[in-house]
């Protein structure tokens, strides 16, 4: 079958990026593919890593020459000036798009820099491991995972239905929404608890600092969900929770808004309000069990780090 | 060799009381070991799992006689009124323990009924599964588990030291601290994430009533393993919070410096020092890998739902 892609470039060379590099080939989404990464060290790590038969070129104006599709895998506060850069090499038709998980300023700086004729067609694969870099790459990464588009408002239908074809062909599973939704909702499946995870580490580090290593020593359980969590990458943080700041304020206001009721009745002492609130949530985990059942998507749990329900695990209960 | 205690009581058979009376046998902790419950239906169940050789009596005080150790494992708040029930009946020099995840108040409840002669020595398991009741206990339950002894102050050490030997036989590391130290420790890396669990789970919730299925469908990540959390039986958690509620509070009032500290930046736009907020976590995460591995306990994630790092996940990272 011919590949939905012919040539492909991929600027940056990171988790995502790399494994972009290597899927192609594995899973024919294109039929060559033009890399590059401002990082001289990282172009010369991809030379030796012999990532299938991508070609590693110096400048990302050079590696999107002739692409009639142009993906931008590199952090989202950089995705803008790389926009600016290519945008005079882009050729009318082709399709450019990105992997940020932050897609209403993203949408903006790109749909600003293409000339006449370029598709702008934003991606965002909810994928990715703990590691970083080039090395870190693999080609299932994408496999069975959602990937999130978000075309231009009126963009091509075309274009969208290429752009679908290309992250279907990696393996991924594809749902079309505007930049706006996308920025809500991760906001709160994302960014909101990544925000939390952060900020309850520190509470446990002041702990730490007032003499006690108990906090660390005993970190089993839910605490070490969070401390998983909250060893990602600070600089890429920074930037997703500026660049979704508007979202993510409003969604730490509604979660506030929600604890505060429950220190209320705990300080109250109100077991009855206390306890409907925590059936609540049960309820809604039973939703989200349902849901996946319904969707029939493979157990996502089997390539994940989130684990199954069945096992036993370190907690207070 | 000789089990550490010669005749067990064990009151209420759930998840921690149900793996306690299978691993006894196992792992020859105990002598005999007669068991109860306060459900009928329950009892009932034990006769047809046939767990180990345990006895089946219908009441704690019937179960309590002759024992030299009896581990009280009910919910929170009814450890009090159980330890009211059984005080007539324990025999002097034996030692009354309970399985509470908060120690201050079950102390003192034990202590208040606790007929002279007899050691109070508080226990807290830090394990668990998500699930419940007698058929859901298993032997290994307690291997390789952290498990937090509280003597009442100034507590005979020969007691201790049985108490001590007694969870050694099933497993566990031990750790000896007060009931007050243990409750402001697990008031971090437990309670508190709990209750932002249920709380962030309300939030997506809302999202949902606002017409949007998007936030449940995409809930994958980081979100995820707060769903996880936040199945937890709201009756139990309930009754903990309240229990905790003094270094519950505080806990909540100090993550609430830190994360407000983060929305400030974010809102004023101030990358520098939200980054260095991200980063200090990060370097408390590299501790607690380091600690671990100083530890040398066996690696707790091979039993445990708190996967391995270098596994991939569904994230948008």
């Amino acid at each position: 079958m011919r590949p939905p892609v012919d040539k492909l470039a991929v600027i940056g060379q990171g988790l995502i990026g790399s494994s972009i590099t290597r899927a192609v080939y594995v899973r024919g989404a294109a039929r060559e593919v033009t890399v590059t990464d401002a990082s001289k060290k990282v172009r010369a790590r991809l030379l030796d890593l012999g990532i299938g038969h991508a070609k590693v070129v110096a400048t990302a104006l050079e590696a999107v020459r002739d692409a009639d599709m142009v993906v931008i895998c590199v952090p989202v506060s950089a995705i803008g000036a790389v926009a600016g850069e290519i945008a005079a090499g882009l050729k009318s038709g082709a399709i450019l798009s990105d992997v940020g998980s932050v897609k209403v300023p993203v949408m903006a700086a790109m749909s600003a820099s293409a000339p006449a004729g370029v598709h702008v067609v934003g991606a965002h694969p909810m994928a990715g491991t703990e590691f970083s870099g080039p090395d870190a790459g693999m080609p299932k990464l994408f496999v069975n995972r959602w990937c999130i588009l978000t075309p231009a408002e009126g963009e091509d239908e075309a274009a969208v239905g290429k752009a679908k074809r290309f992250w279907e062909a990696l393996g991924s599973h594809i749902e079309i929404m505007t930049a706006q939704r996308h920025d809500e909702v991760t906001s709160i499946i994302s960014h909101l608890p990544h925000l939390i995870a952060f900020s309850i580490f520190h509470t446990g580090l002041k702990d730490e600092e007032r003499g006690g290593s108990d906090v660390i020593k005993f970190s089993a359980g839910a605490f070490r969900d969070f401390t998983r969590i909250a060893a990602s990458n600070p600089g890429m943080w920074r930037d997703i929770f500026l660049a979704n700041r508007g979202p993510l304020v409003s969604a730490w206001r509604a979660f506030l808004e929600d604890a505060e009721a429950c220190i209320d009745a705990i300080e109250k002492g109100d077991g009855a309000a206390l306890e409907a609130m925590l059936a609540t949530s049960r309820l809604t985990r039973r939703n989200v069990l349902e849901r996946e059942h319904v969707s029939k998507l493979p157990d996502p749990d089997s390539t994940s780090v989130v684990p199954k329900l069945s096992r036993p695990y370190a907690s207070d209960d």
